[in-house]
């Protein structure tokens, strides 16, 4: 007998089926057994009464167990009948079960309210979960539609390397190995470098990297390990064009996710984003987010040269009420704060033409213009002290032309994070790498989770 | 003035427009100027004739400027109509340029013959040569129809991590590096552990992975670093249920390719791959290939347990040849090649339910059907001399059920080394990193490429 998907199964009604599964739930009732069924299309529940020798083999299975089972295809009852689940109004009478695979019994309830250890010591388990299904689910879509809305607007797509030679950003901690013959070498903590010589070569690309952060930091925002979707490209005006085209791409995604995962967000219980109208989000200049900020609440960081973690949640909730907006652009940080590629701007400086994007309370996206005369460019590694002689190669990008041209880069971890609302970046993260994590803790220090 | 896209400018004939693009190629021609000009869409011819002002400019202008030009777009003369390239019959009669970016003068000729590491070292001037950019376009495609292709049979894309807290595979040299604390750990040299942990949550995943191998090989089929195109899912029969999928993906990947990248195949002088009809591409044991290999040429190697460069060489010309066909699996390697989590062949012993597919003369896949059974795959652990502490997580797949269960692993360069018939896997990956080079040579030693 062929395997019948278990969301073709509402077109088999009255069929004898087989169905290839895994048991989400049992529930033994006496001379009768429940199950909840799920393969990778949906889920449907089976029954078994009246048939001694199918419930003795039912006796047998737990959840987590694979099976082939062979079943008729009925009708629920009307007072049986779910709205609120996948083929809620039908259920599989079972005539057969063959198991494939066993598990041992669940070592704690799945359903229940999980700590972040146990969620993440767990992972192979715990990634089973409804809840955290659809987490990935989500990030599934929003990876795929970031390419699909990249390719749209002519876009190539590329592949770039992790193991560098150099620290490009000259400032984010790096991990460092030896590699062959002794030479150092490194983990790339952006593809900066490679985005824009790609931008020599085919104008607009993007790349959906993975990025090593060695920050000795333990937070609900930090991993060591994350992945950049990002985006650059050519012949620009200025970052406005950048933002310009991310609110499209946010947008795009947004819309995906509305369409590939709305039972997803009904098991995380979120709404899509508040996006307006118009061809931008809401933005203005870091200056005038601090003067806002003090302004409305009194807090006066007006002369800090970056926003604090309260001052983007701040600022996001304005947007979200004001504005109409869960999203916001923040522009013009100091020179000093962004890396020496950065555009300045001419009409403001000091100031550059770079933006954050924040999400819901948190930034997701740092982009901008970059520097694309040699010149400028030699001035601004010579003024950090960084040793020029190690960006040769990048260098020839520039001694061989380059257009205008700038990008961004995205944490896919933080926007899933922010899509579902869960509290914590690692939640957001298959396989989280943190100060303390490979997996399963690195010793048996307890992770110390600072909710900066 | 709005700026019109190269793709764009048959529309709009006898209209004055403006573009931005690259300069490719300059001919300056005493009081005319010619310039072939790109842009992400397409490329276009420019000419400056009797106007001296802009003349003047155009002495000034490069091959790798940037250029924002005002032209009106013209039919060129029956005699100079070009069908071999992109608007091959249009000109643009240029009025104005504006520089944006300035070049160096290029330092060799772009269009001639590049040895390997002068192809290397200049990357990112190189790149910018059509035949690079033919190769990079048809590999952004593959990866694009990898995703669609799987996508579409109910796939789901996952992120898996590259730093690992041990060597899943038991075999592979991994480069090793000191993370947070003083713990050890490494660089991911293949998805497996991950991807089998997530057939556990949505029974059919993919991954387009980075995988790292510390192999002091230097030769023109190996990589430091590669992307590894993995899939795995559950409820198979056997090997045969994985053979079929890739077969229809390759299908998939290669109508794509006739698709979006004509022209770029026209670039490479290349045909698209033989595929024959049916569900899967021709197949025979190890042991079968190496009997026909004795039979058809003597050589006798029926007592080794793999094939050598060379066998898989010459079974790709019988299969090319005899069989209509550019790929072929071989199948039924012995237990002790393949890794501990292989399936053995419950019908020939010894034997495992794996395969390898060739591809044009080398192998582009590894794959096969994986032990699912938690005490087959401890004693196989055992067996193996391994520390199974060090798998304690990847063990609570199996702990906690999984169905019968397989996939591959499929190394992206190498897959585009043969789609383009390029020599050198390191010609079909945009930064490769070897034993000797990190985008530039480590040491001044020349690396020396054994053509193995």
């Amino acid at each position: 007998m062929k395997r019948i998907l278990i969301k073709d199964l509402p077109d088999e009604s009255g069929n004898e089926v087989l169905i290839n599964a895994v048991v989400s739930v049992v529930r033994q009732q006496g001379k009768m057994a429940f199950f909840d069924f799920r393969d990778y299309t949906s889920t449907i529940q089976g029954v078994v009464f009246g048939k001694p020798e199918v419930l003795e083999i039912a006796k047998e299975v737990g959840e987590e167990y694979s099976v082939a089972v062979k079943g008729i295809v009925n009708a629920r009852p009307d007072n049986v009948v779910n709205d609120k689940v996948e083929n809620g109004d039908i259920e599989l009478e079972i005539t057969a079960i063959e198991i494939l695979n066993k598990s041992e019994p669940m070592p704690f309830d799945l359903a229940s309210d999980l700590n972040i250890d146990t969620l993440l010591d767990n992972r192979p388990l715990t990634l089973r979960r409804a809840h955290e299904q659809a987490i990935f689910k989500i990030q599934s879509t929003i990876v795929k539609s970031y390419g699909e809305f990249l390719r749209g607007q002519g876009f190539t797509e590329f592949q770039a390397p992790k193991i560098v030679g150099g620290d490009a950003e000259g400032g984010a901690e790096v991990f460092k190995f030896k590699y062959f013959k002794g030479v150092q070498a490194f983990l790339a903590s952006s593809p900066q470098v490679y985005k824009q010589i790609m931008v020599g070569v085919f104008e607009r690309v993007f790349t959906i990297a993975t990025a090593f952060r060695a920050e000795k930091s333990a937070t609900s925002r930090h991993l060591s390990e994350y992945t950049s979707l990002d985006a650059e490209f050519g012949f620009i005006e200025d970052h406005h064009d950048i933002m310009r085209m991310e609110t499209g791409l946010m947008r795009y995604i947004s819309a995906s996710v509305e369409e590939n995962n709305s039972d997803d967000l009904s098991v995380l219980k979120m709404d899509l984003p508040k996006i307006p109208e118009g061809e931008m989000f809401p933005h203005m200049k870091l200056r005038e987010a601090q003067e806002l900020i003090k302004e409305k609440t009194g807090k006066d960081s007006t002369a800090e040269p970056d926003l604090e973690p309260e001052d983007e949640r701040w600022l996001c909730k304005y947007a979200n009420e004001e504005l109409g907006s869960d999203f916001i652009f923040i522009t013009h940080y100091p020179v000093s704060k962004r890396p020496f590629y950065t555009y300045e701007d001419e009409n403001d400086p000091g100031f550059t033409k770079s933006f954050d994007l924040l999400f819901r309370g948190v930034e997701i996206t740092t982009g901008g213009q970059r520097v694309h005369d040699i010149e400028i460019l030699r001035q601004k590694i010579k003024e950090r002290g960084l040793d020029d002689s190690l960006f040769e190669f990048y260098l020839q990008v520039f001694r061989f032309g380059i257009p205008p041209h700038g990008g961004w880069g995205m944490g896919l971890e933080r926007l899933t994070q922010k899509f579902c609302d869960v509290k914590n970046v690692k939640e957001a993260t298959l396989f989280p790498r943190d100060i303390n994590r490979i997996d399963t803790l690195t010793s048996k220090d307890k992770s110390e989770e600072a909710e900066l």
